[in-house]
């Protein structure tokens, strides 16, 4: 009988070049034993978390940051693991794959960034020295990873995501090194470190794995009712945990306290304009779960960079609001655009929530900057813009500044990843075929019955006695 | 062919007056930009929010009260969109709009409660000041409007949502301001402010609401197995949180603590009586998932007001243990007399769940406050009960005033949703028709193919062959 | 017609004695009445949450332990509630039971371990006191029974469970006692404690409660692929906040800090070795969602001993890294022969996750403690190892002690789970039958329209029109 149902059945004996019992086990066990050896010779424990060191000084057990970060650090991890991995299980058949591939390039890249960044931001005594900054901006840098995994989601091999994370998370590092460290730019929620580097980064690698038969597998590329379900819960997350995100790293006092209310207000204004756009785009005023799913989260993306800053609350609805309205656009409108005329396939369609937002949030930050002076900050302004205050640069400068790191980071973002995009080409790694693209059999065990369950699913092209297909 | 799959296609078709493409964008854009032009008259950073302030005075920036909120307000904020959303979720054919609306709703009271709050407890220099403590005060309000949702859930459509969101959140605002401001009642866990209103308010707008004919969708008022698993992620995040919801506004030290401690031995006692009921009321001993999702949080709203009394483990406990009991025989015998007799079709149960306990916790409350004496809260009199230390009202009198502040909230919450209700009763917001009730297709772009999956689980008056309707 | 569907009807008329009508009832009502009166008898607020004995010393508010403990409680509370309750969640037809059983004992089993946990550990003045420390406790105490749950996941009723619970509690605490309080062995995350306890306890029960029969219900004893989906939400809650329960308790400062650092990395090397493995082991090189959901959580387990010590991030990576290969190893090949040989029915695989990797924990910590000295701890000596610091026993002797309370846990749980399984065998709890194990409808409502869901995920041996079934 003919059907999608049996279409799967098939893949599976078929593609035999996507076996991963060599592949994958070779290159986790090779990067992680480099990962330990690595560690081993440069990592060590910092002042916080160094029984001597910590107990060197003489202060209160309760001023260790431990106390002042680490449910910052928490939320992004939920945001990380739950947030990210769940959104991407909208998908009907790649639900272990959207949550598993995610789970295993997170907790890869969270390793190589910290090796990463502890090497670009600051060895003393040639250690790279560990405590929860560390792991906040670890968690930071893979969720640029996983930007750029939506972009390719169910298109790639696991050991092809392993790859582009090990190259994405070393240029991550230098982007920020270059904006942080060189430029002195604020981008504590990371709108152009994180959001814009990881989205145009992942676009430019879909592009370059650009696959033009990926119709053969089109009737897969669509949610069904329970994943939509389970994609919410990432959403929901995500959107929730946003303030958290935002305010992880910034200064200590008021500056955490007011990112995480900027973003709050941001993200709620979003939320607004997304479910207005959603139905007044549709033709029958329906909404649309994808953008419930995505565009509802392009005010955190949005508040990224200013959000630290003096914005108001105010300004934060009006960034939040005009997020949300570009997001539904982008994907009513431009997704299609993208795939037709430029080549690129963006599953997730990363573009509208963390590519055209990100760019926005580095306007806004921008402009914000720019608008800084001493009355409105007082002595809080050397928290916000070191590099401004007491006598540094002007803010017109620092403004200058952070439209110069866009444009870095966009050129980063894109060169690199056109490089790595031909990397991950080549033909090595058991990518699976435009037919067989977002389907969780191809590289986990899904029994039968399993399968059973999820045949009834798709589209069949005539009727099929779904029952008898167990026999088969 | 005939069957509720087929009933659920034609919906589509018939009732037109459901389509939101105009209705919705126009409700968000106006309600949106007029919150954005208010708060931008209105609103301001509190002093440990702004830059200027916050540095004005000489502390440490670790002295900021977003580390002893912000946690609290976390878990807060995950009980609104998550335990509220998911909670609602067990209806088959109702996840989207359950967690959808309930996202959308949240994401408009949260702001306008701000305002509202703000105006009535306490503008300076004529702006209202935010910070980590008005954020949870506006989810707090917020957790009303959807105690209210669960009354007439599946029944409304979301432009009336946003309505009755305007309205109950300014309700809400008045009556907090008499019950805390005027009388200086106690509720910190809100067993009145929020709970007993929220479902006195929302049993009256279903009364109001009434649909004699809501038979039409019996069908599809209840749920099934992956729904009622998804409505279990809802029911153990409001348990798990509840100590956090209860102690999130107390003031600090030892009354956040013992809060929470108190909300937790109540939950746990609360959960034992729970599934000891609902085996005892089956005929065939089994547990209904109806109660073990609902009536076993019945402890955190009974405990509400009382929580940070010294109530004690022990009394705390016993609260529990009665919430449980009273929450599963409401269910069992209650509901159904309130939709046959006082025509109020309550599909969450919000009266079993919130009401009932809400009014038991009220009256623990007062108890508890009569009973408080210098000898038993020692210098700590003066954070529980500043009107009675040092020399004010004697402990009977805030007793009594107690109990008056819960027939005030009950007179503002029926009259209010009584009001409300007539509001939201005009024909013009596009409701659903009593057949297309609990129906997700009639809001959302839901695929045939995402029909055809939800379209098995209901109840066929014949067999149907399923795959066939596939290709209608 | 024959097929699992029916069989699955005929058990519901044909067990009667798996009727809870009475026998959950009178237990959780007779358990519930016992902790109430002790509660009241024995219980006290501890010197932070009373408000009396708070004031009456002189400091901050802001010095309370809530705020240094609660985010990790809450954390762990997390992972006790949906960690444990929905990592279970993945066989195909026990969902409800999973997630609501235990829910059931985890709320039983905290009350329970309050009690014995504060009569070993420390009664003041007759009375035992509680705060913030003693609910972590007690949930870790509670986590322990939840392992011990996962071994006879299926094969139980709830009375059986909540029995297991008390008993189990019990020999915790008295285990706990002796190693922490008289031996004076250090074990802040558990390995010995809670792992290594819960697991071996939880295999001697399952393996008096053998069932030589248990194959009549191995159609069920496997998961769909929503309910794997379920589990890896447990799965990443376990995941994910594991460092908060491997640093809920140790000293505060440096400790907490290091502690929540070694187990990021430990378990992040996990996840990696996880991964190869499991494709390794496959004949295809397919990812088998069993090992993801467990073996990836080994090395926390793994570093529950040694967390909070300098085992360094090369040394925890290391454990993690040996943890994820024993864990799925144990999967792949000693579960088949446990059950075939050993007749143990481990139907989590606890053997896996938490025995092996919790004895493997127990040894890294005698090894590392062994290893400690003055120069690598400074000051902060004391706080890691107290009997050996500032002139007590050697590290060597602390490294003795570790080992020694390893074979003491070993003993407490093996002779304890005998016993218990022996009591728990009593045919008095109206346990099921080998045919319907794995099977929520003997203990929960799950309606008709809720069984033809489920039934058509099972495996039919000829093929069934699933329609036709609803009506008869």
């Amino acid at each position: 009988r003919s059907g999608c149902c049996q279409i799967a059945i098939i893949y599976d004996g078929k593609y035999t070049n996507t076996n991963m019992r060599l592949k994958l086990p070779i290159t986790c066990f090779i990067l992680e034993i480099i990962l330990i050896i690595l560690f081993g010779v440069l990592v060590e424990y910092d002042k916080e978390t160094d029984a001597k060191k910590w107990h060197h000084s003489n202060h209160s057990e309760y001023d260790n940051d431990f106390y002042y970060r680490y449910p910052s650090f928490q939320d992004v991890h939920v945001m990380i693991f739950i947030g990210f991995g769940f959104l991407m299980t909208f998908l009907q058949r790649y639900g272990f794959s959207s949550v598993g591939f995610n789970f295993l390039i997170a907790a890869l890249a969270l390793q190589w960034a910290t090796l990463m960044q502890g090497f670009f931001h600051g060895m003393q005594g040639g250690k790279i020295h560990v405590g929860v900054e560390s792991m906040i901006n670890a968690d930071f840098c893979t969720g640029s990873v996983l930007i750029s995994f939506g972009a390719v989601l169910g298109k790639t091999s696991p050991v092809q995501l392993l790859v582009m994370a090990v190259f994405e998370v070393t240029l991550f590092a230098v982007n920020e090194f270059i904006l942080l460290s060189l430029l002195g730019t604020r981008d504590a929620g990371g709108s152009m470190t994180i959001h814009t580097f990881g989205a145009y980064f992942g676009l430019m690698v879909a592009r370059v794995l650009y696959r033009p038969e990926l119709d053969k597998s089109k009737h897969k590329n669509s949610s069904v009712y329970h994943s939509d379900m389970f994609a919410m819960i990432g959403t929901l997350y995500l959107w929730m945990f946003w303030p958290s995100f935002n305010s992880a790293i910034t200064a200590h006092g008021d500056d955490q306290h007011r990112t995480a209310l900027n973003t709050y207000y941001s993200l709620a204004a979003c939320t607004l304009s997304t479910y207005a756009m959603s139905a007044l785009t549709a033709d029958d005023g329906k909404l649309d779960m994808v953008h419930i799913q995505n565009a509802a989260l392009a005010g955190g993306v949005a508040a990224g960079t200013a959000g630290e800053m003096m914005l108001t609350p105010f300004g934060s609805m009006i960034v939040g609001f005009l997020a949300g309205i570009i997001s539904v656009l982008g994907y009513k409108y431009l997704s299609p655009i993208l795939e037709s005329k430029l080549k690129i396939q963006d599953t997730c369609g990363v573009h509208n929530l963390h590519g055209m937002p990100g760019v926005m949030g580095a306007i806004v930050g921008a402009v914000t900057a720019s608008l800084a002076t001493k009355e409105i900050y007082g002595d809080g302004l050397k928290d916000v813009f070191p590099m401004v205050a007491p006598d540094g640069r002007s803010a017109s400068s620092q403004g200058g500044i952070q439209a110069i790191s866009l444009a870095v980071t966009l050129g980063m973002a894109l060169v690199g990843g056109l490089l790595v995009g031909f990397i991950m080409k080549l033909p090595i790694y058991g990518a699976p075929s435009d037919a067989s693209c977002f389907e969780d059999s191809i590289y986990w065990e899904v029994s039968s019955k399993k399968l059973l369950e999820t045949s009834k699913l798709c589209i069949c092209p005539q009727p099929v006695d779904i029952v008898s297909l167990e026999t088969q």
